[in-house]
């Protein structure tokens, strides 16, 4: 893994940094970090303080929050409550995750169950598997049905300066990329990585204040599902997704078909595909056609994983859907360079939290 | 230490199921979960939908909460966040430690600086001890000033059926347990301990829906001081309580006179002391006298404690804030039964995180 020479509180502190310094702003009310792992990876609790500190910050609310690898986005909804309430003029909403200090595999399974599912050896990855076998089953489908996400999000990444990887593959590749947990493959995972990032909110009526380009946090919901797979009823359903975008959108006042692209959650690609029917973009069994017939591509019906996504761009838990605010607030502004979109005026914003059990919505709009 | 025969998520859907009877509701929009040690002591993360789940609870938004040993306050934060944005009808803030299941003291030290004050072998204890000796310093004082809370703990906790320790102790007994961190002894320290709480946050105006005695939440306040004792340039002025206290009541437009009882963060004896001094009870390096001179006991000028604090009553870290927040609850509803306090219509309550970094403020009323 391509290591970051910052500690993690020295990249907190710098996203935090380079926020605070685009806003013009040398306070805030109060930052939210996400952070899954520093409990094992760098045995440090209390990293939102710690990192508000480093940052130069002091007299604010600083409060760690986390939904398991949803984390990002819990920040940013927690940054969302402390504005909405209007005990916050300025809030940061923080991620960091640096994974190159440890082995994060035992610790980031510890999204599943303690007493029954990690005892047995299930992780994210092998859960996820299963969900994908499920679909496969459901709907006799064949393996390379979902090969067409990871093609995109690669394609998507060449021309993002900050994506971990930078290369195109071809549908072949993905198909003959190692088999990890049957039925999935390499190509279908997104690497964790190091990564920070930081996002700034203000009541709607004073963000000029802070940028000449504010965009809008239209909607903020989340939900869970029973917590593991098995207890569900329908587990390809992925209810926690459908239930929080159904609140997003109720929010909102919007349809689905008034979404122009979906910065979805491509920790594995199963998720995309069963993303995009539990949001209400494609019918039951029919999202990896979204995949196959170019609508999630960019000029598609429906954009997805624009900047790269998880898959290409990297997946650092804790800053993941922190820097996907970011990119959807490029899209937004028409500041996303060689990876603008033509149509980019409402942006969905979704975040898993474990195998499907805990999900994020947030829906961005000019 | 006497050992819950419940699991981790036993414990914390028994709280959640008793609040949601207690209120005659089936659901909630959101619940918050402290919880600052089951990464280690469970192998478990994520554990706000896990319990959410085994609690019996669907479609909610489920998320973990943090602020180090102050964590039961940021769930309470957080629910008062989610209510005041208008964003829940009703929310839980729960907390819940299971600590008899290992080992807790490297995950609690985690509290501190990983990359100073762990490897320098620091704990919150010797952290504590020394702005103890600090404060013995500053002001030539005795040992023996602040022996007088823990008896006042103590003696509050006999007629709490729910406290750790239901016996008396004399000032004999606390000046000569044994010598933990110099000046430190044993009885200037709060035990940790199993536990779980939970409380229910409403709007005020439906709150007579849920209970025939609601009491108001009249503040909510956070803030953090430098992370290192050794970077601030007040450490025995605990800036972090005062910042927060002077917000609390500012947003509820009281002073600390009008407070009849304080349920302080008393983990250790230097604490109840600065605290009285940061929140304005006390003139600087007088805190100690209120405890010398009865000031703190039940009919005195500020009772604190007055269930048996973290001293006698324990300390569940992230369920503490929670426990602390019913007993004002009981105080305020007039059924703190042998305990009740004559005078009881404001209650202050203050959180701390790690050694005087980051804490809360919360104001209760009736």
């Amino acid at each position: 893994m391509k290591k970051n020479p910052d500690s993690l509180r020295e990249m907190g502190a710098r996203a935090v940094g380079l926020v605070l310094e685009a806003a013009g702003a040398d306070r805030v009310d109060s930052l939210y970090l996400g952070n899954m792992l520093s409990d094992e990876l760098q045995g440090q609790k209390h990293t939102a303080a710690l990192i508000a500190d480093a940052a130069g910050l002091s007299d604010l609310e600083a409060l760690d929050i986390r939904a398991a690898t949803a984390t990002g986005a819990a920040a940013l909804r927690m940054a969302y409550l402390s504005v909405a309430s209007g005990q916050a003029e300025l809030s940061i909403a923080a991620g960091v995750e640096k994974m190159s200090d440890g082995d994060a595999r035992q610790a980031l399974a510890r999204a599943l169950d303690a007493e029954t599912e990690i005892p047995a050896g299930e992780t994210l990855l092998s859960m996820n598997a299963r969900l994908m076998q499920l679909y496969l089953d459901a709907h006799k489908l064949e393996y390379e049905s979902f090969a067409p996400f990871a093609v995109n999000a690669h394609a998507n990444a060449v021309t993002n300066p900050l994506a971990l990887f930078r290369r195109e593959i071809d549908l072949e590749t993905v198909k003959n990329s190692k088999l990890v947990a049957p039925p999935m493959r390499l190509y279908d995972c997104a690497p964790v990585c190091d990564g920070a990032a930081a996002v700034m909110l203000a009541p709607t009526a004073h963000a000029r204040k802070y940028t000449e380009t504010p965009v809008q946090l239209l909607a903020s919901a989340a939900s869970i599902d029973r917590f593991r797979i098995e207890d569900r009823a329908d587990p390809l359903g992925l209810t926690a997704s459908r239930l929080s975008a159904e609140k997003a959108f109720r929010q909102a006042d919007i349809k689905p078909e008034d979404i122009d692209f979906f910065e979805v959650h491509d920790a594995f690609s199963i998720m995309s595909c069963l993303a995009l029917e539990a949001c209400g973009f494609a019918e039951r069994g029919q999202g990896w056609r979204m995949a196959r017939d170019g609508d999630i591509r960019p000029g598609g019906r429906l954009p997805i994983a624009t900047m790269g996504g998880l898959k290409a761009r990297g997946h650092p838990i804790g800053a993941t859907a922190l820097y996907q605010t970011c990119e959807i607030f490029q899209q937004l502004t028409g500041s996303a360079g060689p990876n603008q979109l033509k149509r980019a005026n409402r942006g969905l914003l979704q975040s898993i939290g474990g195998a499907g059990t805990t999900i994020l919505t947030h829906l961005f709009g000019t």
